[in-house]
């Protein structure tokens, strides 16, 4: 359609989540049209990115450092460790502001019909640091969805032996929302997780 | 929030249009969680695009040659030359399929406003390829926006001396449209310019 370079970068820019030919097509446009610096940045940064990012050696969340910079902080408790899937999971607990232990971040979910077992999401790495390190409590924060909830699941049953008490973040009602509107499941959850006032 | 190369990447991904905090986060994940060959290819593709798409000599489009090839094909009539305001409306008519002459492309409208004058937009060049070629046909294929028109009517002006005649695409109802749903502006025009059967 256009020329192959301009071609080659509309086809890459499909890589990203959410985009289709249409938007890949305005945003290469766009970018050679009147954002060139822009572009050279994010080419530069991108490139710079896939080279240096990795994972951190003690919580598996990306990071191009070795120990990533929560693992690092000693202002931040050991006695607790939470398990997440995602660094954006980190992100959003962070900006709840109340949480100051440490994490685990998982990178995904146990899910045996996509051929993910618990190596696969450093499990292993997760159980032998709950032994090595003085960890009181193990707080599941994986999504409430099914590979989640299985997840956290093999986790409690795998943590029972260690002497760690095993908790699971709360799911009911969110703050704000309104009853009318909210599924039956998260509802049923509610009610049966009720606690006296 | 995260490591600082993984914010500069979330920073430089917001040059993309539509793309806000949110889903910049959300691309820069995906990328370094679960695609990182196709990130480095598109920060390659990108990189390479920045640097050698430039402007075809003749009719302004984004090419990485210094004849585009439509420009360059010889099949094509160089008796009718079609103005457009982006190479994705020069996709747009090819795609229709059933105009073979020669583009020229502004790479944007006249918008004083904005202190674009017809310099900027290769009406020189425009002209001077108007005079220097056997030019039959000029048609204004610029939008039907404010600015759009100024142009087209800007454009008809000067070509009036030229021995070429004008004309302008059609604007009115578009196939498939309801005439209930279709905004007064365009019905109106769309009346004004009937055509006896």
């Amino acid at each position: 359609m256009f020329s192959p370079l301009i071609d080659d970068l509309i086809n890459a820019l499909r890589c990203l989540p959410g985009v289709g030919p249409k938007s890949a097509q305005r945003m290469a446009l766009h970018l050679l049209e009147r954002d060139k610096p822009a572009a050279a940045k994010l080419a530069a940064r991108l490139g710079e990115a896939v080279e240096k990012v990795g994972r951190c050696q003690k919580c598996r969340t990306l990071t191009e450092q070795t120990i990533c910079n929560t693992c690092a902080n000693p202002k931040r408790s050991s006695k607790q460790l939470c398990v997440v899937e995602t660094p954006a999971d980190v992100l959003a607990i962070e900006q709840a502001g109340n949480y100051d232990g440490k994490y685990f971040v998982l990178l995904g979910h146990l899910s045996p019909i996509d051929g993910i077992g618990p190596e696969d999401i450093g499990i292993d790495l997760l159980l032998e640091r709950l032994q090595s390190e003085a960890v009181e409590e193990l707080i599941l924060a994986t999504n409430p969805t099914v590979e989640g909830e299985a997840t956290a699941h093999y986790l409690a049953a795998q943590a029972k032996g260690l002497n760690v008490s095993v908790s699971r973040i709360a799911h009911g009602v969110p703050l704000g929302g309104e009853l009318e509107y909210i599924d039956g499941g998260t509802l049923a959850h509610a009610f049966n997780s009720r606690r006296s006032v």
